[in-house]
């Protein structure tokens, strides 16, 4: 028997491919719909959503590949398939016992609510009127509570919320979820604590420089090519445009970044740009060989979002890297940033302070912010509470939490599109992922000989590769939690990531 | 029997609704590769648009569509079905012979092959190099020979290219193309020489001003809110983008023009944009009821073309037109307007002279532009030459017709991306639509009262209105030169064209 896969599992892995690059194309449209398609159009792209998604489910529960799936397995050459074609199969397996079980009709409705949903919250935030998103966010979370519970069962989770963490994070339950969050409660507090009462700290460090959006935009460019993302040379594969949530959208050799440029707030964009570049760094590095097959995507949100606060947050609010970076931005924001200084400049990057957004917050609040979003969310899909309740749950929880008064609900529950966008489940991949970042930046400490140097030298080569090949390449081989143990030798654990955290402000507040 | 569709039509027109929604994803789709797409994406954007055509050509091909054609043809309620639904019908089943007798690899060849040579010709114009264009083109070539093949028998035309010609300007013969072409071409000369023979003829005329693209920009905006094509407003269904070569794309809620800006050719981003606007408006104007059916699109290139051209040309470079926006052009373009008349302005503007590139043509030789196109196009797909033979026949055409010598090709045979695109036997569409624009123009004197006044005032709604009503708003609901017909009274012919231009540059010339 030669190592050639046999006749039925190309055959699969060819309809798989069908399926992938439709989804590419839906991919494409969603992308344009956030940032080029004339607002008319709305109604008219999410028929043009509804329609691809239903193609796609069709074609993902078609008979031929239920019984193509079946064949391989009863074949006596299955046990010829290496570890990559078993994984494949597996995948894809999963994924079809989970299309199939829900019905055309029901995904068809989800993808139309959810442009829908999308465009209502885009006007509601902008009115600061939740009573314009209410109603179709009732429809959207009603059809995700149908999807499931349906899931649940074929997943064979608990509950219904739980499978749709699974979506995001597959194989991670909601006790681990629960553990993760309590331990970094308690630790994040008594740093918070800690830093609050040091006699350095300074509760109102702000950076106030006027800067055009031409000059952000070229910080942006600095910033993608220093860490390795092209979006300029003849051969690019990417690209960055503005939209007003910042996100990362693509596959392969098409992976394109958004951000945003306000003026009076230059750190937004260039904190969202490394958050966006990190995942368009990941993406990238997939191994090409796995193109067009399920192992050619990373395995979930948390180990995306691992990748994009690295570049974010452990890489891009360092001394090393503003170290090589201050100069060349105080270059291009001249004169506003004259007399400041390195060190007053980390200051402000890493400033300290609960706050009421959650994409502006500091690493040590930032994850409370999550904790808020996956209380309410669990209660919401355990039907607690109901959408009708959400304002004055998130309000509550923002001032028990953090101690903030929201004074409106563009600013409270209506900041992230997650919701809109049907994402239930995804809001715990942000702090899963700062917990495996914690965990990586362990193994990188022990593997990249003078790392925190070479970035200082602006050198993010050795870094980049040691990620490609322990982390990003791997795509869906591994479920996160067995990439990550064969990364750190560890389980998930939060202990890292908090310890990064101690290091980090003890030398910046001297406590 | 009520005067409601019976179940077969409604549940055929279900399927020819799904059918359009996924040509607008392919719209979308092609648009974003020429506006949008990060330069390695070319493979992968080929790998979805062909997959998209390949479920196109399945479901459009579908054994129920046929079975639904039979039995609504069988029906005893047929005769119940009224003008719209028949036509419907009619055009369902032209295209379902015709995709039929297509087979799936081809349709899935063509459209790879297509955007590899699209790409291949950007390369080959850029360097100014055929040979990096040529293998790909004699690839493109070839498909479409086979598919003219095929269609010429369905379509029951006498020869391939006519089969070609057929899919753009349906109904029309060869015969009746040459007719028009050799009339046209004796009347244009005449008057060319009249022009040229004329004492106020100044043969260099022309104006170098340079304008920055940001003031483009702006004059674009005031363009296209002139004419009255929205891309700014909250409710807009358009927008403005650059590309080399300027196009119009997408359907009824989303319609989307491209231009470019030169800052030393100011006027070629202003006709683009009218141009473009014509395209436009004519798309935006399609009677709404007819979304998603067959009638609810513009019926052939030619119409299309003529309305681009109206408002290009008839409006755009007229008198009337200029003397309500010089004065808000000279604003925006200060000072270097600053001494130009509004007399010198038109021409410049209006300005004849035999020119290489076709899309810079003066009204007079444009048509000798597509002349030259049309014969080459007519040899190639008679076999009487070779891809190989293009730029030789090409350049020596130029010479012998437009006294021309071509120095390279990419201002010869490489300057339209048309051929690589796979557009053969669409040129003859923009000199068809300049005659249909004549015989408009003549309907719109007879209807429109005042309607230059109105056009000097800036005031374009009654025109567009009386231009919605008896164009474009049909859709494909006659045949080409029925609508024609309905409109002018007469069937195609050049005296109305011929009589605008004489009347137009006797006025201009004193001739």
């Amino acid at each position: 028997m030669s190592t050639q896969p046999f006749f039925s599992y190309k055959k699969l892995l060819d309809r798989i491919k069908d399926l992938i690059i439709l989804q590419n194309v839906q991919g494409i449209l969603q992308w344009d719909m956030e940032t080029m398609m004339p607002p008319r159009a709305v109604k008219q792209r999410s028929q043009q959503l509804a329609l691809l998604s239903r193609i796609e489910h069709k074609m993902s529960t078609s008979l031929e590949i239920g019984r193509l799936i079946k064949r391989i397995k009863a074949n006596s050459n299955y046990e010829t398939l290496d570890l990559y074609q078993k994984r494949n199969l597996y995948l894809i397996e999963k994924n079809y016992e989970e299309q199939k079980s829900l019905p055309e009709k029901l995904i068809a409705e989800k993808t139309k609510q959810q442009v829908l949903t999308v465009n209502s919250w885009k006007k509601a935030k902008l009115r600061k009127d939740f009573s314009l998103l209410k109603p179709d966010l009732e429809k959207l979370v009603e059809i995700h509570k149908k999807i499931a519970e349906i899931l649940a069962k074929v997943k064979r989770v608990k509950t219904p919320y739980n499978a749709l963490i699974d979506i995001y994070e597959p194989k991670i339950s909601t006790q681990t979820v629960n553990r993760i969050f309590s331990q970094l409660q308690k630790g994040l507090e008594a740093l918070l604590k800690k830093i609050q009462n040091s006699s350095e700290y300074r509760p109102n460090q702000k950076n106030i420089s006027l800067v055009a959006t031409e000059k952000q935009k070229k910080i942006s460019q600095l910033l993608t090519r220093t860490l390795g993302y092209d979006t300029f040379s003849s051969n690019s594969g990417g690209r960055i445009d503005e939209t007003e949530h910042p996100f990362t959208a693509g596959y392969f050799d098409d992976i394109r970044i958004t951000t945003h440029y306000y003026p009076n707030d230059y750190l937004s964009s260039i904190f969202s740009i490394l958050h966006e570049t990190g995942h368009a760094i990941c993406e990238q590095n997939i191994n090409q060989e796995f193109k067009y097959q399920p192992i050619g995507s990373i395995i979930s949100s948390g180990i995306h979002e691992s990748q994009s606060r690295l570049y974010e947050n452990i890489i891009g609010r360092s001394k090393e890297f503003w170290t090589y970076l201050f100069p060349k931005l105080k270059q291009i924001v001249s004169p506003q940033l004259e007399n400041l200084s390195l060190n007053q400049f980390l200051l402000f990057i890493n400033h300290v302070k609960p706050s009421k957004i959650r994409i502006e917050a500091d690493e040590v609040t930032y994850n409370m912010h999550i904790l808020i979003r996956y209380q309410i969310e669990a209660a919401l899909f355990e039907n607690k509470i109901e959408v009708n309740d959400l304002p004055e749950i998130w309000n509550q929880k923002y001032a028990d939490i953090l101690g903030l008064k929201i004074k409106n609900d563009a600013e409270g529950l209506m900041q992230d599109s997650h919701w809109a966008n049907g994402y239930y489940g995804y809001f715990p991949s942000y702090t899963i992922g700062n917990i495996y970042c914690g965990q990586i930046l362990k193994a990188i400490k022990k593997s990249v000989i003078n790392y925190k140097n070479k970035i200082a030298f602006g050198e993010l080569a050795d870094i980049n590769q040691w990620l490609k090949e322990k982390v990003h390449s791997h795509g869906s081989l591994y479920d996160s939690n067995d990439l990550i143990k064969k990364i750190s030798g560890e389980n998930i654990t939060t202990q890292p990531y908090l310890h990064y955290l101690e290091e980090k402000y003890r030398e910046l507040y001297n406590i």
